[in-house]
């Protein structure tokens, strides 16, 4: 399915195991004019994450090369491709970013444009590049580390998050995933979409214009996977839409709703 | 030149301007066994950063196979090589560390162990892992944030992180790279060892037992590099080594001594 053009495209998967993904680059390869300012992955193994971030067209990158044949195994996957809006195109532009609050990784990645987004940042948290992205994400951890003495329940996380989620939303358009190798939240402003998975997987490939993604031959009777994306990838599943200002959590493959 | 056996290796480049090198595993292929916990790579691209860490031998890795082939620019590169002494192989005790502090990020690497070295950690700085290595990156970062309210000038953070570096130091061996994408910080307590060179570069490469860095064929006669590592790398320059206790930082290729 086409992106809307010139937007960012979100892509995060949240499983109950370890699931062995690979990403290509076909897409990239046809039309790298299009989104040619940069792409990121970043992955959890257990309270590890790694990072692979690229400001360049894909069809140039030797990340993105290397993760084309990369075997990713990961509960916690967030993807995002990159048409700048706003800050230069660098390195230290490129989505997905990350912080550490709590003793854990956070990775946060977004789509849309925030409009005189300017929050007092007097904590721990501060840019390194000039994007509103980066800025709310800074000013997401220092929410949350003021609201919470030590890493709460995905319960707690997820109330907190809602409430501020809210504030960047008026500036504008405020999609975002953001995981911290335990569960993954994405807020939607205009388009976010998800789908619950178990075994057996659908042959089909995910696909959209840009990233392929495969998932493993071998499936267990107990595997479940949740993707979001930001438009549905396949036709024959059924997509939920979020809405306007709705946060999900995503925990073990599922999404899990408030009690 | 061979290394000490179970220790880590550390690498660090400073130069004053984007360097092309090429790293390359060729050792590792030889004696993975040996270094079998586990390498990284870190290196800035003006402000932003980038983290290569894989805790798998070299031979299988992916990522170092991309690295091998990446051309690297930059003007600050830390790498490390580990042979795990506290801590489990794992992703999120794998060297470089990464953390942000007043919008600039920091990488770390450690050669060394600490012997009960269990400071308060009471700020924005924790662990994720549980190396002694990345609890006295977490300190530093907490001290250096409580001793300045933005960034300093590098000179009075290299009198900074000299008092604080004595501290870890008096648990056992602390020798370490540090760099902020600005200048580049060694501290030595038993093993570094470091050159400086101009225009034209030697011809040799730089040569250890596990990996293998080229300096690009065209340099230019401003160009400027500084090398630190844990033993030297070529038998036909003249290395300084440091001494116990000492710390010294470099900025454009040069080691800054104090005023």
């Amino acid at each position: 399915m086409r992106h809307t053009p010139g937007m960012c495209q979100l892509l995060g998967l949240n499983a109950n195991t370890p699931t062995d993904l690979v990403f290509s680059f076909t897409g990239f390869a046809h039309r790298a004019q299009e989104h040619k300012d940069g792409f990121g992955i970043g992955f959890f193994e257990g309270a590890g994450a790694r990072l692979f971030v690229d400001p360049v067209s894909a069809r140039q990158s030797p990340v993105a090369e290397m993760i084309r044949r990369y075997p990713i195994h990961s509960r916690h996957i967030i993807a995002h491709i990159r048409k700048a809006t706003q800050g230069r195109v660098a390195l230290e532009n490129t989505h997905p970013f990350m912080r550490e609050l709590w003793g854990r990784y956070w990775v946060f990645a977004h789509n849309g444009n925030l409009v005189d987004f300017a929050p007092k940042l007097h904590a721990a948290f501060r840019p390194v590049g000039d994007t509103d992205s980066e800025r709310a994400f800074c000013w997401l951890m220092q929410e949350l580390s003021k609201n919470h003495a030590s890493l709460p329940s995905v319960e707690h996380l997820t109330q907190t998050l809602a409430e501020l989620a809210a504030g960047p939303a008026r500036h504008g358009t405020f999609n975002f995933l953001l995981s911290n190798g335990e569960a993954l939240w994405a807020h939607c402003s205009t388009h976010l979409h998800y789908v619950e998975r178990g075994h057996p997987f659908p042959t089909a490939q995910l696909q959209d214009a840009d990233v392929t993604v495969d998932f493993a031959a071998h499936t267990t009777p107990t595997d479940r996977v949740a993707v979001v994306v930001t438009q549905p990838l396949t036709c024959n599943e059924s997509w939920q839409a979020l809405g306007p200002g709705e946060l999900a959590v995503f925990v073990d493959g599922r999404r899990r709703l408030p009690p």
